[in-house]
């Protein structure tokens, strides 16, 4: 049965979801507060830090002519400017390995989330089975029940996969399938833990889509920064029908260019229309003039790209000695993004009272892993794309404070 | 019975509107032809020409500084950066002449569109009853048909009223109310007659939402751009129950800012709540940079508005005497906004045939009458926000072509 809108609204949680913290109070945690507070500069892990990490160089410029320009670029198509479409698509094509059709086959969105909301929109109907990965990116199960299709969780066993594997249960997957899952939704590399789906894992995922005549929506958001070392599969590049697959990137992330908004979707043209028909009502089409900025997508100074994933790595590493120090705690590494998803040991207080309990003593904001998946509360997720060294001595006053609550 | 999702897009058409024509094509048009083409230059009545009546001074600049100020201005909360909703809601308390609570009764949004999408999907549920002005904007009909709700039409007289009122059939607003109507959904300025609503016709649907417990959106967005001697009511500011009225305004028009795609939402706190939960999985904030655009807003240069509203209303007066000069055309005078909405004369060829000969014989482009109520097939919108000299051409073209195919 359709829900009414307060029961829609009421599973719609969002003051654990990143950035908002600020409308939270400390309630509840004063009786569980052990010592007093740690000193040092405050670390916001929930997003990444656009001053340590500032956007891409020419991007304001840009942005500059495209206010230049005018009506002509304020007022485009709803699925973004033809001529910027042109430009994005090729290049997307080149990077993924399979060609991209700017006129019906790409659409430009209010930031990839923007992506993420027309692309589930425009596949999952009331009732519709999804199957999504457990842990992926928290919006992923909002969508879903937003538009009130049935989540069908598949497990992702990164902490016991071997090296080069994502640890997917393809068994489970093709379960789902089976039990009629309409779409298959999840990010690569995926968000929280930075981990990189196999070749064989994407070559079985798409075979198993073309079995079950199952919709993909991959959210490759982080497929530009990947670590040495690390091979990466696009879908899209495989054996798999175009018509089926959806997939979703933008320069938000590894390009520090979220302040403008930008995203696209491209691949299946009948699911980019309807993606374009919604757009129409949902935000007409992303700021005008903040297209004009995704000309410098993939377009980036020589090197520039090659040193952002330098100093992202030299930032991990020693995250992960810090963390590695500490007795209970796992850490998987990242092989691509910029994301952590330590495991914590057992604590005193609750794991959702930590975290608040981080940020009142240690001033460190770090998002609960029951966004990600009900089975990883005891998890948190660190965005390490920080200053370097606020970055260490914040993670060495989480260390600091496992110790003080260690059950 | 829930939508599929193919029979869910099939219902949401997107090639008619505004600024999507680049994507149709001539086709079934060329055996209906008669005489040639008109020359002179093309003008695109579908939207404001942000070149003719360029952005408010400033904001450019304004927008730099935002860019400047990083990572704080790009990751806001999600309903927008609190320093920038203060600012904002005191000058719309101050505009409207009702409090707003700018810390839990305002959401700035990805242009008004964002505003309108967010609150009918925070109202409006599978099976919902929803009051819809005919006509009114294009997108509420949609918003409403994509959520699965139920639309209970109410007319707007606009051609028979008396002077100085919409011509709302409040009799049909009421019955819509006791057939159930949880949410009565209109544009004040109407788009896309240009009426204003009397402060009778006002205070008679404050009080019916109130008898009936009803919701109002009321989408205000040209209420800044209002002729000589019409005064404006707000409803906020009348007898309702301020949990039970959102308000929907934006920088996108009389401003000519919508290459920024800002807007705001502010009233009842529950759903400006819900709203931002949404916004967090549909866009996640107003792009971060632009929203610091809004500190223009209600804060032009001393008499710039006025000499907007002026200026307007010189085209929209010569517009008027072309249109009253051709037999059979009906034009009321709009009193606020920059649309015009005359009715045709009957004609050989169909209208919607018309509106595609208009655009390829004489570089015309409207807006068909169809998109704003299934009753105003014979009508054209027109967005006077032109070129003065070269909107009065375009429209005697459309003048020499009602000749040329009139019935």
């Amino acid at each position: 049965m359709p829900l009414s809108i307060k029961s829609k609204f009421s599973r719609l949680g969002v003051n654990n979801a990143p950035g908002q913290e600020v409308r939270q109070d400390a309630a509840g945690i004063e009786t569980l507060l052990r010592g007093g507070p740690l000193p040092g500069i405050p670390v916001d892990f929930s997003h990444g830090d656009v001053d340590a990490h500032p956007p891409t160089p020419g991007s304001f410029e840009v942005f500059s002519a495209g206010v230049a320009l005018g009506g002509k670029q304020a007022y485009t198509e709803y699925r973004g400017d033809i001529g910027i479409r042109e430009l994005v698509g090729e290049r997307l094509a080149a990077f993924t390995g399979a060609p991209v059709d700017a006129r019906d086959g790409l659409i430009i969105t209010p930031g990839t989330q923007g992506a993420l909301f027309l692309a589930v929109a425009a596949t999952v109907a009331h009732g519709d089975k999804v199957a999504i990965v457990q842990p992926d990116y928290f919006a992923n199960r909002k969508l879903v029940e937003f538009f009130e299709g049935e989540m069908l969780p598949v497990q992702l066993g990164y902490a016991e996969a071997e090296e080069g594997r994502s640890g997917l249960d393809l068994d489970q997957l093709e379960d789902a399938f089976k039990a009629g899952a309409r779409v298959f939704l999840f990010s690569n590399p995926n968000n929280p833990t930075g981990v990189v789906y196999s070749r064989d894992e994407i070559d079985r995922i798409a075979a198993l889509a073309g079995r079950y005549g199952v919709t993909v929506i991959v959210d490759q958001l982080y497929a530009r920064l990947r670590y040495a070392g690390v091979s990466y599969t696009h879908l899209r590049a495989r054996e798999i029908d175009p018509e089926n697959v959806v997939t979703i990137m933008g320069p938000s992330k590894t390009e520090s260019l979220s302040g403008y908004r930008l995203g696209a979707a491209f691949g299946a043209k009948e699911i980019i229309a309807r993606m374009e028909k919604l757009q129409a009502i949902v935000s007409l089409r992303a700021a005008g003039y903040n297209q004009a900025v995704m000309r410098t997508w993939f377009n980036e100074p020589e090197g520039w790209m090659d040193d952002r994933i330098r100093r992202h790595q030299a930032i991990r590493d020693d995250l992960l000695a810090v963390l590695r120090g500490v007795e209970g705690v796992f850490a998987r590494t990242p092989e691509a993004g910029s994301y952590l998803f330590p495991r914590l040991p057992a604590l005193a207080v609750p794991h959702d009272r930590f975290v608040k309990i981080l940020r009142e003593q240690a001033g460190v904001t770090v998002t609960p892993g029951t966004e990600f998946s009900p089975r990883t509360g005891d998890s948190v997720r660190l965005n390490f794309s920080q200053d370097h060294k606020a970055a260490v001595a914040a993670v060495e006053r989480l260390a600091v404070l496992i110790e003080r609550y260690r059950a």
